[in-house]
């Protein structure tokens, strides 16, 4: 039984957002995602085949969708986004870092 | 789309230990659980049939196993509970709450 920090190891250097996978199973994954300033390409979507639940663990980030208005998440705030549904990530805060925890699953 | 915030509307008494589903479906549950001093019962274990993921968002406990060292836990730190693996949560801080968040899958 061994304990990670999902606040810790944190690269110093980030020059793109940062996937990292922490399970992987049937039917479920759990990522960490880290940005700082990052946001998806103009003009690009996610459009995933999986259900996604994501929060804000720290920093602060808004998150747009193709048929709704954006939604800014602060620290703690959480949503569920479905399988298919076109998003993409608008802006996150340049000073820091914005360490979101992802669930997909199907 | 609609947002909620794990941090907010956290009832100011908290008899026992709370227990708020956020997702239900087929094959995962994502929960949030607010602890204030609580802990397992005496002599009782968890003992459940689903894998479990768990994180302290905020706050301090320790848990307790079977057939391993206590895990002190304060925030940001995660583990993975296989099913089946007797578990207690032996402390929480009694000050101030202990907001888990924990994915069961199967």
């Amino acid at each position: 039984m061994k304990k990670s920090n999902i606040f810790e190891n944190i690269p110093t250097h980030i020059p793109e957002e940062l996937f990292e996978d922490i399970l992987i199973k049937k039917g479920i994954k759990i990522e960490r995602i880290i940005s700082k300033g990052h946001t998806t390409d103009k003009f690009e979507w996610y459009e995933q085949k999986s259900n996604e639940w994501v929060i804000v663990l720290k920093g602060e980030a808004i998150l747009s969708f193709e048929n709704a208005s954006d939604i800014r998440l602060k620290e703690g705030d959480y949503l569920h986004i479905d399988a298919y549904i076109k998003h993409r990530v608008s802006w996150t805060k340049l000073e820091s870092e914005t360490i979101w925890l992802a669930i997909h699953y199907t």
